[in-house]
């Protein structure tokens, strides 16, 4: 197979951990007689230093030309605390969400058992969690009208959604919990808000599709909590984009190590493949990042051009150097890799 | 002194455990000479099935013409999977906040040392946690105007904000936390939303007449993940009402039950004390629920009124039955007591 992937490797550890990314879909590439062609754009802080656009018209058009977009993190500390700043990082990954019809973005969160001692939570509470959490992406409060009255005492925030904005996520979560446990929870606030009820009504309409898959509802407090006395009773999770944000964040760190987690953004035409955490400026160049979400998130590219055998391949070379300790300093204090060292070694064992 | 009292004990466990909190209000008017006039009132799924109304209009009048109310629970299961009945419990509870103005939602979350290993969380992330959340309580999206187009495929909530509505709760938190650690930290989506933005905006104008406490902000995703990761960072918490709504769920797992969580809601004129957990309706009339909740509910109506050594004796008395696991099956699985026990012990103790 011939991809073309476009590179938006951004602020922070985001080129390092890409370029081990790229190194995994290169030996993937050599190994399965696959071309890979990789074309790097900007994003992000980056850009905006070097064009002034957080999203230049040009990277854009490149992730609208490619197969597929690797994506790295943005973020940098001198917008962190000026989120009123005309222009910032943030906007860059809205506008390519948007542009690009990004409306569902995907999360798998996994207790691996050599990992499980470096959770916050208890080894008896997470063992067996693994969810896949699907958040939209493109819409509800994040794109809703903003308006800040003319004196500046006043501001509001518009959520909200069309049945055709919830149904088209609805279907990828269902089809998704089919290939899984056949369980869908939909985190909502429908005894509070109209959208809720909306997202309700719709997803209970189309659950008559998919009759194997048992759906149920949670109110989004109760799944705050949920999450953290008994993750591993999820399956599927499907929620609009707020509470996705916020969901999805609070899950991710169960598993004992945020430096793992991957994420796939899908829409009808482009996809895009992040590891969940930021450009972590404090770790920048110091070899320290761990590489496996963005390696991870690689192996989410391959699984969704049908590749399997390909992301099973360097799923295998991952858990392979967590069982090894072959690891960054976040998950081994004694005798930990670099960045780079970390991704040689999945890249050679593929 | 002399109080009126309205209460208003609701559904399932409500009436249980807000007899217990009764009880020990009475054991305090007796041993600090005080006049405590309790008058009860419907609310919730009980006053529907009576009245057809959630908040029938005398209980209304009632809360209005009392000092302080005491709350117990709200919600049915008759209700509870089907969020579009016209009419529900939690109209009752919203209305009710709005119309008492009762615009500051007072949480403290703690974790008590003889408890902690009831915990989902290792013991060395939760020690120390000590935490009080402000939620805003009568604003934001819960009451913003609700959309549903004709044909019902596009719904809307609007979340609104003006800058007197954050001035007020922020002044209240900025005070708090200058008789607390003076730790400030407001939760928000400032990066995404208008209304974040202003937040932090007057809420960084206010800090300035309250130079003594250290403001921070986070980003609410950010803040679900900090809250497990690292709780006891944590001192006063500002926050809007949906963020607050699920950042103070999740906040109360991490102290081992959610049968200790007292809050308070206050407004200019009126005032209101409820344990955080629901009307847990399997309980009900099985003498299981932990009535401590809402005794240590009463125990922040006292604070309210400045009884302070009255508000302590409460404290006092929980802590020693917690001390001598005089307690309900939630936290004693060998030898339990029933809630009326457990409010005995404690009237008898104060
Ligand atoms: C950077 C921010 C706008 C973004 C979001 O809230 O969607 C991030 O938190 C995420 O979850 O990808
Ligand atoms: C019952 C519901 C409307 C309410 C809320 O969301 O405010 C509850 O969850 C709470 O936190 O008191």
């Amino acid at each position: 197979m011939k991809l073309d992937i476009a590179v938006l490797s951004g602020d922070g550890i985001g080129p390092e951990v890409t370029a081990q990314a790229i190194k995994a879909l290169e030996a993937i590439a050599h190994s399965f007689d696959h071309t890979f062609i990789f074309k790097e754009a900007l994003v992000g802080a980056i850009a905006i230093d070097k064009t002034g656009n957080p999203l230049p018209d040009e990277t854009l058009q490149l992730c609208v030309d490619t197969d597929a977009v690797l994506f790295g993190a943005i973020g940098d500390p001198k917008y962190d605390n000026n989120p009123s700043a005309p222009v910032r990082p943030e906007q860059g990954l809205l506008k390519l969400r948007k542009e690009l019809g990004l409306y569902a973005n995907i999360r798998p969160v996994k207790a691996y058992s050599t990992l499980i001692d470096k959770s916050p939570l208890k080894r008896e509470i997470i063992e067996g969690t693994d969810i896949s959490i699907y958040r939209e992406l493109t819409g509800g409060i994040y794109f809703g009208k903003k308006e800040l009255s003319d004196d500046g005492t006043i501001a509001s925030d518009l959520c909200e959604y069309s049945k055709e904005e919830i149904e088209r996520i609805a279907h990828l979560a269902f089809k998704a919990a089919q290939k899984r446990r056949k369980k869908l929870t939909l985190v909502d606030k429908a005894n509070v808000l109209e959208t809720s009820r909306l997202w309700r009504k719709v997803v209970t309409e189309i659950s008559n599709k998919y009759k194997d898959v048992a759906l149920d509802f949670l109110f989004v407090d109760n799944a705050a909590m949920q999450m953290i006395l008994n993750p591993s009773q999820f399956d599927v999770i499907l929620t609009e984009n707020m509470f996705g944000d916020i969901i999805s964040d609070e899950a991710s760190v169960i598993g004992g190590s945020i430096g793992l987690l991957a994420s796939a953004s899908i829409g009808n035409s482009c996809c895009m493949f992040e590891p969940i955490h930021g450009s972590y400026p404090q770790a920048t160049g110091k070899g320290i990042a761990n590489p496996i979400a963005a390696i991870l998130s690689a192996a989410m590219l391959l699984e969704h051009f049908d590749l399997i055998g390909e992301a099973t391949a360097i799923r295998d070379a991952v858990e392979k150097a967590l069982e090894l300790n072959l690891t960054t300093p976040d998950l081994n204090s004694n005798n930990p890799l670099t960045t780079e060292k970390v991704g040689d070694f999945i890249a050679d064992y593929i």
